[in-house]
């Protein structure tokens, strides 16, 4: 059994990691931190965990967690990932880190969008968490960024497309919208029920945190710098990302010709799944799952191609994609304790 | 493995059905039926299927589908249920029956509240499948009636005060409150998202017709005819039942005794949980779950007891209780298949 | 024109006697006050106001409004009303007080449930301003204490029976259900998103300081003292709430008898509507109104009645009800800037 | 007393007609229609009604219609207005027509798109009711088609920068969101609570029927033919359309140049509101009422401008317009019966 740490347990993202971590037929989950709920029962924090686990918040340092734990994953916010990963990376355990702080490759990049950077060294060791592309290298990785629930949802959507070369990559257009869970569970005005509910709007238009991720994902696949319009959206629902997205394609391509490109390309992905256009992606279908649905409409009219993917923002957008990553850091099955079918309706 | 059967899988209730039978360790799903979808996979009917598995709806008759299964769950209408039930029970195959058809004693109160009852001789056959009070009956039968979800969340919440003796069983009152799933998926303008949504209503006020099964169980624990008043109510969200019961206390009874006797009558129970008065249910902690929470507050001013019980209507108020029972009438782990921890948020 | 102030304004009750007051004939809005958002406009605070206002939110002190307002609202927190009512009254301001400061008559109730008064002379002053029961009282009044959202729902579904002498009074249970807008804006864990959506749950049973004012108001009708069970639950809606309100019947009355009592009662009334027991109350209904909808249903089989009404709490529940009393106490027809139809769906 | 009929007044649309009629000073609403209703007062099919009206619909045909009527409003299906609109034009009653028969100047447009048209030289006649637009031809006009939702939001989100020649027309792509009021009150499975609510997906994508209609309008503006992407999704909320529009620009133009050109474009306009950057237009804040938000980002590092657009599809996207445009065919002011604000929350 794999012994695992959540450290920073206490968001949205952690009791999702730790619902699918005591559901994992391999794992014992040895401590989960948070300043805030010490010593308190995670069924106390969340009734749904009642009867199903005893944990108990701790409070331990990075170094106090180091002995008893093989892996662990930081749920921490921006920023203070990167202070305690090192410690861990250090003394050998390995790190999946669920924040943007290990994600951009360019410290200069991550710097002018986010904050001064404490651990840039180890920003080359790590390995950008999309198992769909990267899989060999996370395999053998110790230090895991864990993909962005925007940018997952969108690098997905154009990879086929983008590695075929079908797409002019100057004309990408990402416009998500996320449920509210995206936004942690924090105090804060705007995700108050009565502001969000019948509510929806876009957000931090042409300035997400999320852009420069998506554009270092989508230019290693094209293989050149790539700019990209991106809208994120709140949507008025608990959980979910569906982005749609708009691209113009190069020459003619055809509805099948793209269907092939797309069902060669995740030939063997367990979680991508391609939607008929009839049957296009619904947030509804992913709940609690971490799949990915992908659909898309070759438009003739326009000579443009949209493609829609929906993802659950807190499993393949979040602690599910972890889980897998974890699954492939050790040789176990890539699918282990993700297993459940969406929870519809 | 035992080979399962879904008899009329189209609705709410079928899909969840097989979302638990799927993920169910020592079952296979052979068959399940639909007039409506026949032929058609069930992931394109419910995508979220999509993936994990490759069924597809037939329309079979009873008769047809014998050879191939060791159980049975009827999924039908009431008034539907009663016709095929005996094909199934005569040739030795075990149903669960999910609809009202077997669930009263007495013919003439069936009669009196639903229709005329073609299969009366199986009424005394059938068991009532809460497995709470009537696990030992339920093992050894061939024929088990799956409780209403009002009726369970009910009669959970009461139990252990009636058997006690606690409460004066003539002061009765419970003011349910349930997701729209328990509509099912019929077309109906009342189940239309603009209609439910931003609204709340009662409806069926005194005669909703699980007030029989309800005093017919409450009866039987207390050993006295008993009358209850029932008052259903639609909740804008999509799983759960909330009741909220009322009674007199006979003498004075603390919370901690109280709370003594509950922890008791339930002390073995996987799938129930008691709350502390500070933390009382909420449907959002047992969404997707097999558990019933319940709380309750001895209020000393009004000499009432207010017990409040929450369960998600499509698992332990329908298709969970329903593979629960399944479990006991083939001996295997009362609580496989049904493992999951709550979706929340 | 009436010069009307609203002291505290930066709540979803203030905002919402706004936008009553804004579309009223005969006002003009002179000043509204909050510390948070001095010198902000209030379409700043509240988009939906852009184009229709442009006041600006003051800071100013009680004394600073007397010489521009003739009348006050105060949407205060309980504690902080009576520190300013007493220098508008004495100023010869009118007040209607929308906290629960003025509505319990007895000091010694008030303290037992809230906290210290410290203007208790001022209690026997106020009125109690429910339209529908002190009419006369109001239009005398220079301090109306605006009732709570609760007991407006509840006093106006019992008062024709109880009155009628029809019911036990000690029989009396009020199960009530409040959209979340009711909670304010205040930023608390309880009203995030996330924690409401999809769930559903009672809170602070038998122990709601709604209580004491239900009692005393009941008490007053039936000329007997009256204690209630009072249990509150927390819809997933912005707006509404329903109370389901049961009582043992004093020997046999019949629906059509009951039915007469109502409309009786009610005859006169703009603001309350009798629904038919095949049409019952829906928050949905009187959603941005000031109606109060009420229903029942006569159930013999155990004796008792059961009572819905339906008021939409920041209208009829809070500032709808105050700009009634203010219609009252200055001579204008009651209805002025409250014609507008619920705005359904 | 503008005597005012309403043909086809059953769904979302009609009875928001009603509502906003009955408020309005200068009209009386002598007769609605419904075949489905007949004789039924309009308070028991939407109880929200209760004590506004004592108004029954009838079943009458157009030729009974028109001696009571000086207007009629036709909430039709598309395919039946073009029916009934030649018999009221004809005998001297002007027609504001909210279904698509009169919106497409091309027949041939129109029937690739929709159906055969049955009054095809009605056509040059009818004017686009977007007042923003044609104001002084609604003035003059008999039969007013009244434009689509989603084309509202975006023909008046992209005006400003069309006209001055900003964009690149054949860059346009319109990302719209709609609540499911949009899709009306008939049975549709797609239209239950359980398949909508915490749920969202685009449709049609690429063939929905309002895509002509915006090009029509783009291209009158622009004085060119365009050709667009758009993608209509549907959310969870009862009323609203979020648009999110994206265009190329031509050359570098700043925020506060477009913001110019919007202030500039809209200064008369009641109806119209420009939001600043940091406070972008949320369909919450429109909810009720007939104003159009509207926002944009220009952004450097893509060369594009993202507009967004936010408007309550019942209101500006339908029945608010159709008064609106009454208002101009009338002469009388043209926000009459249109100034309540909007409902938030």
């Amino acid at each position: 059994m794999l012994k695992v740490g959540i450290y920073g347990a206490s968001g949205y993202t952690g009791q999702e990691l730790l619902r699918l971590l005591i559901g994992h037929p391999d794992v014992d989950v040895v401590a989960i931190t948070s300043r805030k709920f010490k010593g308190t029962p995670v069924s106390e924090v969340y009734p749904a965990f009642a009867g199903m686990t005893n944990l108990k918040f701790v409070d331990s340092s990075p170094q106090q967690l180091v002995p008893s734990c093989d892996v662990v994953f930081l749920a921490l916010p921006h920023g203070e990932a990167m202070l305690v990963a090192p410690v861990f990376v250090e003394a050998g355990v390995k790190v999946i880190d669920l924040s943007a702080d290990f994600r951009l490759r360019d410290v200069s990049v991550f710097e002018a969008w986010y904050t001064k950077h404490t651990a840039p060294d180890l920003l080359e060791k790590a390995v950008y968490g999309l198992p769909e592309l990267y899989r060999d290298d996370i395999k053998g990785s110790n230090l895991v960024a864990n993909p962005g629930c925007y940018p997952t949802s969108i690098i997905l959507g154009l990879a086929p497309l983008l590695r075929e070369g079908c797409i002019d990559p100057s004309s990408i257009i990402a416009d998500s919208k996320s449920g509210v869970s995206g936004a942690g569970r924090d105090l804060q005005l705007g995700s108050l029920f009565c502001e969000v509910n019948e509510g929806f709007k876009a957000y931090k238009v042409g300035s997400h945190r999320h852009t420069p991720e998506i554009e270092q994902e989508l230019g290693r696949i094209a293989n050149t710098a790539i700019t990209v319009s991106f809208t994120p959206h709140l949507l008025p629902v608990n959980r979910g990302i569906l982005s749609t997205i708009y691209a113009d394609l190069k020459g003619k391509i055809s509805q099948s010709e793209i269907t092939d490109i797309y069902q060669k390309f995740y030939a063997d992905e367990k979680f991508v799944r391609i939607c008929s256009a009839d049957s296009l992606p619904n947030i509804s279908s992913v709940r609690g799952s971490n799949f990915c649905d992908i659909g898309f409409v070759a438009d003739g009219r326009t000579g443009r191609v949209v493609i829609i993917s929906a993802i659950d923002n807190l499993v393949k957008g979040a602690s599910g994609q972890a889980v897998q990553n974890m699954n492939l850091m050790y040789g176990l099955p890539e699918g282990a304790g993700l297993d459940s079918i969406s929870l519809f309706p």
